[in-house]
């Protein structure tokens, strides 16, 4: 392909939105053009690159046992209805009514369209497992897209799903994906860290993220040299000892509780000096609301009177406050805490809701006699001795308080966010963290749609049974970003080989004579050996296209100037040094180059 | 790929909505599962081959000098607005709010989305022609979606588009997606016909439609031996002679016109009967309501007080009545009268209608006097004379009256259809017709939309100048499904090869013993040579076997029993007579089949 035919402009400067290097770069280099908050067009060569990495993915599922399918990218509401999500869902879902007023949704996700397609012709065990994905169009209406294709409105998922009679059968294709991502990321050059992830309200018994570690990214990783990976949602650390201000562990007390004057002193810091104590000795209780919990809760006094909503077979309470008590240096994990409730989104009550529920300002909030709402406790809170809580009552606190004595809760559970410095539940050692990017997850879903949806099949014995189901997605245009958030140096994009738009760059000093002549001669032979060739046959000064061929990233550039020539400058644009070759033997050098660089990545 | 890893289940009754063989094929062999009304799942088997068509679409396309790139499917309402086809385009387009409260759109074409994107980078002519194609998703909000695939409300489309400095270059891109478009259906074995297409609103200086012939095509084919093919929306005829019933050319009269009494007499058919004449001599006159015309009727009395609108930089009128005088025999062409208008739609005036604009029921409307909407005569009018019209006035003809003399009108054109048996413009010959399903089409814009969205580049001189425009359509499906058509038997689909889901299909009596042994070999050495092929290795009696995989329509069957081992039988879908030929030698007799079956249809 010549440049003079392809419709591109590079840009000085990216605009002043995009403020990722990834995002830059592919506005500068023209790879995407914006059309709308969130809404990016694939320019020719940025879909060239797309279009390499979705076959990279498509060809190692295939290799692994999957059959891509492809569902319809508008879906009915009614499976969503089905599926108990089309209200839980929320404002990220897009929804239409046709011109029959039927609900219609541009599919955020395809867990709905895939049971209800699969669900039509199971009949029997000898049919499981089914294993399809999809590579096509998803659309989410978040709040504050940013980031370029990092995180648009409409992007393109990779999103696989698996039927499965057992959870033998569901583990074995789980790992299935695990292999194939990991071959996928290898091919890509991208070093990604398979690390433990939160399974959320969708319940489920076992997930992982592919996070690729970025200075950007939107993931805290809580990683340990032992090998232990976990997104911070997930992350658990080893029980520790709480110490007193002198580091020896708290004592527990004889003496009963009794209030303390503490006017204003309402945050754990303030409590730390004006106590002159440890911040282990400070309990912390915090008032959350919860939205739509499917957790049953009809067993504790205090939820009797709160209504209920059901979609498809779900039962859920629309809104459910709680309150969490945790160590006073520690802080609350909101996705522990949303996943132990089964809960869509949990955050912190407003000071009105405080004081409704406690009496008390915020930071007055405790245990002892709170009995309106559900109370929840840190495992931190188990070998807490003779501490301090809040009173319910402004500008009051109560000390020598004892867990089990002076108040019970209703239930203890590990909710703490780990960081930097806790100890790995693995091997003791301290942990330290990252920052990530999600590449990719597999999800095992239980039966929450199958059961939803109605799925069945006849077993070996000819009984009815429900399969068990398995979700698997990559995210593709924030693969391909983040692989220019690890390939570029201040003059643009390095490539790896593998994605490349092309491979090879040829620019010619001046596009005319004898420069013309040893450029289309090398065009022609690198095409016939099967390399990607871009020709660079503009009229502009050889700065300019030095510049545009760096910024956009080609692995190879050969240089062709008439005071070289018969030789030709090769350079790798991830290297710095040049090398004069001789035009005869510059194709079959530079074929060769290529083959070894997309060599390396397959092995 | 062994069949027991597909998740596939064939059917040996379509659905009852299935009534065209593609539909019925398509759901029979799984290739397709509906999602819901208008909305089809590719399932892995149809996928395959829906893929290889993309692929040979997207060869010829580069090929041709076009470069891919892909817009996202929801976009902005705001550029709808903008080019004034928000309200215009009607109920088909699927429009959501985002959580903004932002009109957006599922995109039912892109032509808005191509123009404000490419709009960014254009400074020069020296860009000029920029024509980049999409295959992705698209949206029609149909009111009966119905065929399968073959009219679904999603669908796939490649839609192409060009900016051109001129007329010269834009015929020049227009020519070469034609060339493509040939090279494409050859490659799928399919015979077009490219027929002269209706511009209808759009304006636009030219356009054709790629027809394949099909008994349940939707649009109506006029043909002529001398070549000559028009869709009947768009298909002129040569002039013709009005005859009287004695087969003697209409003569002019004298007399001046007068009423006659025509009770209960008021269509043609009656008319002809009750007055003994020929339908020559009788004129009809139809009331038409069109729908938002952007046609200027400033200059029409009886429109000045018609209320308008205004989208983007275009004016319409939203609702408009005409009246329009037909010879007798002859049908109003609603498609020549909208494009007439440039509305986007025209239907008869109802009972109501009518006898408000002509004080008369239906079948009294006449051209004399009537003045309150502007009337439109059909070229056909021209050389009646001594005919008959409506009084607009119950029960009351007018006879003796002549055009021109007793009446004037607001335009004649040539508004009427043409049928089996009118004559060619070019040869003179009678037309034949047929039934057509159209695949692909290519139009000429012009400036329709570079002008609403103010798309402006300098040329050559440095004057600010207005790019013209083409856009290129092929409906992905829609073909796959016409190949189903024209390729099928009684048992089931019989793939040409370049599309086929697999090429061979390997069908063991037993896979088990020596003829397990026989197919994994056979499957190795074919795979080996880059056939694609399928192994049915399912425990089911071979008569399921073989009726399902003729079903499926692969083009090569090799059926192993141990009968004929050390032979084993090949069979081509397409010919009634199997063959022995020795294992052996089978895998490389097969891929030269194969090879030279592609070869055929690449040729």
């Amino acid at each position: 392909m010549k440049t003079s035919q392809i419709p591109f402009r590079t840009l000085r400067e990216a605009p002043a939105e995009a403020i990722i290097s990834s995002h830059q770069l592919m506005m500068r280099a023209d790879l995407i053009r914006k059309l709308g908050n969130g809404l990016y067009t694939y320019m020719p060569l940025g879909l060239r690159a797309y279009r390499k990495l979705e076959n990279i993915i498509r060809q190692e599922l295939d290799a692994s046992g999957a059959m891509e399918f492809k569902p319809t990218v508008v879906v009915p509401g009614d499976i969503w209805k089905e599926s108990g999500r089309w209200d839980t869902m929320g404002a990220q879902m897009l929804k239409a009514q046709n011109r029959q007023q039927q609900d219609m949704v541009v599919s955020p996700t395809a867990e709905e369209a895939y049971t209800a397609i699969m669900k039509q012709g199971l009949t029997s065990y000898k049919q499981l497992p089914i294993n399809c994905y999809q590579i096509n169009t998803k659309y989410r209406d978040e709040i504050r897209p940013r980031y370029g294709v990092m995180r648009g409105r409409e992007f393109n998922m990779m999103d696989g799903y698996s039927l499965n009679a057992n959870d033998e059968s569901l583990d074995e294709t789980y790992q299935a994906y695990a292999k194939a991502y990991l071959r996928i990321f290898k091919r890509l050059g991208l070093k990604v860290i398979p690390v433990k992830a939160d399974t959320g309200a969708m319940g489920g018994s076992g997930s992982e993220e592919f996070m690729v570690e970025s200075p950007v990214g939107d993931d805290t990783l809580i990683l340990c040299e032992c090998g232990y990976a976990a997104n911070v949602e997930k992350a658990s650390c080893a029980k520790d000892i709480p110490l007193d201000k002198n580091g020896n562990p708290l004592a527990a007390t004889d003496k009963p509780f009794e209030e303390i004057k503490t006017p204003g002193v309402g945050t754990i810091a303030d409590l730390e000096k004006f106590l002159d104590c440890s911040q282990h000795s400070l309990l912390k209780t915090l008032i959350y609301k919860a939205t739509n919990v499917s957790l049953d809760l009809s067993g504790i006094e205090c939820c009797k009177n709160i209504k209920t909503f059901t979609e498809g077979n779900m039962t859920f309470y629309p809104e459910v406050f709680v309150a969490v008590c945790i160590r006073g240096d520690l802080d609350v994990n909101e996705a522990k805490l949303a996943g132990l409730l089964k809960a869509s989104e949990v955050t912190l009550a407003t000071a009105e809701e405080d004081m409704r529920i406690t009496g008390a300002p915020v930071g007055y909030a405790g245990p002892v006699g709170l009995n309106n709402v559900p109370v929840i406790a840190d495992n931190s809170v188990l070998n807490m001795h003779d501490f301090l809580v809040g009173a319910n009552k402004a500008d009051t606190h109560l000390v020598h308080v004892e867990y089990g004595r002076d108040f019970k809760v209703w239930q203890t559970a590990d909710v703490r966010t780990a960081k930097a410095g806790d100890k790995c539940p693995v091997c003791g050692k301290p942990f330290y963290t990252s920052r990530g990017n999600e590449l990719g997850h597999i999800f095992k879903l239980g039966k929450k749609y199958t059961q939803s949806m109605g799925v069945t099949y006849l077993d070996v014995n000819g009984k009815s049974s429900v399969p068990t189901m398995g979700c698997y997605g990559i995210g593709v245009d924030r693969v391909l970003a983040s692989i220019i958030e690890s390939f570029h140096d201040e003059h643009g994009i390095i490539w790896p080989m593998s994605v490349a738009p092309y491979q090879v760059a040829i620019v010619p000093i001046k596009y005319k004579d004898s420069m013309k002549e040893a450029a289309d001669r090398l065009y022609d032979e690198l095409s016939k050996l099967g390399i990607e060739v871009l020709l660079d046959d503009r009229d502009e000064r050889p700065g300019v296209k030095f510049n545009d061929m760096d910024l956009m990233g080609y692995p190879v550039r050969v240089t062709i100037g008439d005071k070289n020539l018969p030789n030709v400058e090769v350079k790798l644009r991830n290297q710095s040094d040049a090398q004069l070759v001789p035009l005869e033997e510059a194709a079959a050098k530079i074929a060769q180059t290529v083959k070894a660089a997309l060599d390396e990545l397959n092995a």
